[in-house]
């Protein structure tokens, strides 16, 4: 059957079905697929966008519907948000009196699918509220009750709720609320709630959920409101998928890199410094040092230029570039200047103009370009600070970004040499990844700037560049950057996470709006393309997520210790130093463990640190002038001479092995 | 004869001098000096200190007076403060009409020895005037014309100065004069101002002088003032002195920094982003990166650690560190936070509370110890904008600052240790320096905080470390940090000037402060001492000092380019990329000039971008497979093999020769 039957045969269908409710407009359709639906897709008269319904909604004249099944994409939600109803129902239930904030769905969110807001009368909820929720909660989807549409006018919904004693959600619904209110019931609960909808028919239909964590929170977000419980919970369509989900969320938790930071010495923030700044510590530092040592060897042989920019500007430059326009949400405030009361400074967001100010410095033959300037350049971009998330979500962070400055002649080449230099450095950290090519929309291009005629060379490089590399990619339609065309990267991590890192971008308006020239062959000024690009994108979220990646298990080449010498007793100290010493002579981190601690006890601290290697020093090995070799995954790799060992770690290192 | 001696004299003579001038009582002390004697150093009655004055300055009873000569202390600003009146007696004697601003001496200022601003009735001074008014001033010279000093009430000089149509003048006078006020005249010539003195007694006392440049002004340096031009002029009391002093203008001319950075390419400022804040270009940066990769090799070796930290904090931790309260002067202004009216934060202008709150993330112990934390790490302090100068004093720059935590028993060690880094990396540069050791005050400790066993723990230790490196010291009294003692390192440049560069600083109060601790052996927290120590001081000032001192031709190992090949024809273009592939493969930076120019013009222009060495490929080098190696110093050193040029090369990179 193809996509033109469906729509005959809907077509066809529309006259019989007004008056009918959706689930037995559906039944009509396939009884199998109706039996499956959890809600309806409303196709409205006329041809506007379909949107969700109940089951029970009833079709009026010129509407068809189509089933919700679990795998349509509108499912998770209506089904989540359906649960949390059914945990609102039995908290009513169990703790009556209890007054409900909002309760919505969530999806890809890593906190849970759903949760609903209380304010408990008679107390706080604590974690071992949850399982006796839960049960309740089991008993009423065992019961199959239906959940119900209530509509009904504003002022008889805040009359009700205000007798009620809900205050707060009168005024939500004054708010939000339209000539008619919808609410939702479910039977034999004390439940009600403003909402629009839709639900599932019933609570047999929740198949798998849980309920997770507690947190705290206020009405509608508002720190000045009262104080109310968030539930976390979530649910799926079966076990397995709530398994696999718990699963993948403690595998996540385990590998936090917020709480491995803290393990493993690499980074912390601090209360008087504030949220979003990062401080590297020495071992977190030294594996960012061998990241930014890896990357500028690579761009020095592929021809950058590095440059020093500052952090800090009199806004002028950011009025030229427009990000004082258009991007005042994410500059740090303004810092007045002493002096003359007309200037003011901003700290940096981006790198570009600061390099635009380099390429302007002098003129520019054509025989100048390209211009490749790299900078590992320290940016600032004003997050709220609730929305700050670790290294991932900083309010400071260091691009890898360059500035390429081009002629349109050189462009293709240039993007070539950007899609190798990307594949090469995200595998060399073993990352398999996904590309796309972000362009306009095919017709609608009010979102952006530029001649058609850029962008049709920008889109024909980007494009002829993938192609050449015989990379494939995914054409993503009306997701360009407003001044031009760009390529995305997508890593995928160990537990299948999907983070975009890399970035190739072309930008016609930089150079328009800086006035940037080159003089050509012909002796004329021409207009040079700009090219901004990162690998990374930024060394601090990079390092979040390779922390998460490795679980912060270090390959050797980027393990800031990579071997421990532990001799078994004081005795073997002085030699212990010696092999030490042997091996960082070789240029490797080595440490020794000199405590009178037991050897156990000095490996598991190697093990809690995730040391890739273990010399432990006893007597035979002191004998024999040898090294019991012990690998941090592997175990036991028997003895070897310090001279074997050295060569073989340099060897991992210098292949950047990800196992030893 | 004794200090002793001169003293009993003096006094012996009190009785018989008062009454007399000033010059009389010298030439009765010492003919010989009363001779050399441009002013006298008056003893007042009583024994206040002694204050200049001029030789006709008749004495009272209980003065006493000295000579003055050419190699007292004050001589020189006398001599110059009178050359600059004979300056002005010239040009009125040239422009009759013009009106004075004022005319001071200048001591170690590299623009010269005194000026005078003036306002021409006429017209404006130009270059070509001033010949004319040496000539001039050499004929009142040699007329040997007096200097006298004229007391008037403050009312009668504001009536005289107004009658000459000085209204500037008279402002003068009534905000600067007391009850009585002196003005100077000189025989022979309308020149009359408002001067405290003293002066030479006669024009002929003038030896050696020359008038250098002609700059805008305000009328006292107010722009909403009338504009005035400023003569500037230097004097010395020989030509050989006045002579050696221009030579050593002209060649730190020639050296400039900020010159050279443009003239090479190295860096550049900009108007959009504002004073003080430096942009490395690819030239400069390279070098940077070469002296940063240098000095981070050798702080590994040494057992540092690098950290990160950001540019900007909560202003709550320069609260606890007190530069809120004695820095603000220095600080960049305040940003208020978006999202708490009570937060504000502050760019950094040092390194140290960030590393401090590195050491407090978790518990130390004394097995931890020492802790050095470097970092390069960029600082921002508000500078006047019109104190800025180039690379020398900007407003943000790059400390190679450290940090190191330890035990007072580690102190001595850490301090030997910072020397010998001292001694290693500013001879890497060819610096020889001196060293100077300053602790407080003898007695007056009210500028310093801190108890006095810290100050001798302090003291003790850079004062024992400093003799077992048996490094010669000049101990300066008062010259401590308020904090602590410390020393200072000033390197001698290759035209003589000396530059505060390296220093070591013993700090007991931050770690107090931030109540920073380690648990000692006996199990309870101890307060760690912590070091302060940067080599480089920044790496923008370091980097301008080293293009001074190299006059931008930087020895090999710094060269942004090692060698350029140059073929003689675009026929040898295709073997001279050969030849620059072969170096780079080496890891030398090589650069070819396939440009259709002449090869004395590709010569030129390598010189001029002084590029160690040119590569010459012609016939001859061609068919042999080799190149003539030319010197940008030596010139021609004949052919040789490519591999043989190679490892010559990096034979001088590796011993970081200066000299080729």
């Amino acid at each position: 059957m193809d996509v033109g039957d469906i729509a005959d045969g809907a077509s066809g269908m529309q006259g019989a079905i007004s008056g009918l409710a959706a689930a037995e407009v559906l039944k009509q359709q396939d009884r199998e697929s109706a039996k499956r639906a959890i809600a309806a897709r409303l196709i409205p008269a006329g041809g506007g966008n379909p949107f969700p319904v109940d089951l029970d909604y009833v079709l009026k004249e010129g509407e068809s519907a189509e089933p919700i099944t679990p795998d349509s994409p509108e499912a998770l939600e209506i089904y989540r948000h359906s649960t949390s109803h059914l945990l609102a129902a039995a908290v009513l239930d169990l703790y009556p009196g209890t007054k409900l904030g909002i309760g919505p769905a969530l999806i890809d969110d890593p906190k849970g699918g759903f949760f609903y807001d209380f304010q408990r009368e008679d107390g706080r909820f604590t974690p071992e509220d949850l399982p006796k929720i839960e049960k309740r909660m089991r008993e009423l989807i065992k019961r199959n009750l239906s959940y119900h549409r209530v509509e009904m006018r504003k002022q008889e919904a805040e009359r009700k709720f205000s007798e009620m004693g809900e205050p707060l959600k009168c005024e939500l619904i004054e708010d939000k609320g339209g000539e008619t209110v919808s609410c939702y019931t479910i039977d034999g609960t004390p439940f009600i709630d403003f909402c629009l909808g839709p639900h599932i028919p019933a609570t047999g239909k929740i198949k798998a959920f849980k309920l997770l964590t507690i947190a705290g929170a206020h009405w509608l977000g508002d720190e000045s409101r009262p104080q109310m419980q968030r539930i976390y919970g979530t649910a799926f369509f079966s076990q397995e998928e709530l398994d696999e989900w718990l699963k993948q969320k403690e595998e996540a938790e385990r590998r936090d890199h917020r709480k491995l930071g803290v393990e493993l010495d690499l980074f912390s923030f601090s209360d008087a410094i504030g949220p979003g700044l990062v401080l590297w510590h020495p071992n977190g530092a030294q594996i960012r040092k061998t990241i930014e040592q890896f990357l500028t060897d690579e761009l020095y042989q592929r021809g950058y230029s590095f440059v020093n920019t500052p952090h800090v500007t009199q806004s002028e430059l950011f009025r030229i570039s427009g990000h004082l326009e258009n991007y005042q949400e994410g500059l740090y405030p303004a810092m007045k200047d002493k002096e003359n009361e007309r200037l003011e400074y901003r700290m940096k967001p981006m790198n570009c103009p600061f390099h635009i100010q380099i390429y302007r410095s002098r003129q520019r033959s054509y025989r100048d370009l390209p211009q490749r300037y790299a900078e590992y350049g320290m940016v600032y971009r004003y997050e709220r600070s609730g929305v700050t998330h670790g290294m991932m979500r900083a309010r400071g962070f260091t691009q890898d970004d360059a500035h390429i400055f081009c002629t349109p002649d050189q462009l293709h080449a240039e993007i070539v040499s950007c899609l190798e230099l990307v594949d090469f450095v995200l595998k060399a950290f073993g990352f398999e990844y996904k590309t796309e090519l972000s362009v306009r929309h095919p017709h609608d291009h009010s979102k952006y700037i530029g001649s058609d005629e850029g962008w049709k060379i920008a889109e024909t490089a980007l494009a002829g560049a993938l192609e050449s590399r015989e990379l494939p990619y995914q054409r993503m339609e009306d997701e360009a950057a407003f001044y031009g065309p760009k390529i995305d990267f997508k890593v995928v991590d160990a537990i299948k996470r999907l983070w975009q890192l890399s970035t190739i971008q072309v930008d016609f308006t930089l150079p328009q709006r800086f006035g940037l020239e080159y003089i050509g062959p012909d002796n004329k000024p021409h207009q040079p393309i700009m090219v901004h690009r990162a690998i990374l994108g930024s060394f601090e979220r990079f390092f979040g997520i390779l922390i998460e990646h490795y679980a912060g298990a270090f390959p050797v080449w980027l393990a800031p210790v990579q071997a421990a010498v532990l001799p078994i007793s004081d005795k073997y100290n002085q030699q212990a130093v010696a092999v030490e010493k042997e091996l960082r002579d070789l240029g490797l981190r080595v440490t020794s463990d000199l405590r009178g601690e037991k050897i156990g006890a000095k490996i598991r601290d190697a093990q809690l640190k995730k040391i890739p290697f273990m010399l432990v020093l006893g007597e035979r090995e002191a004998a024999s002038g040898t090294i019991a070799v012990r690998d941090r995954l592997k175990g036991d790799l028997g003895a070897s001479t310090v001279a074997e060992f050295g060569s073989r770690l340099h060897e991992l290192v210098r292949s950047r092995a990800v196992t030893t």
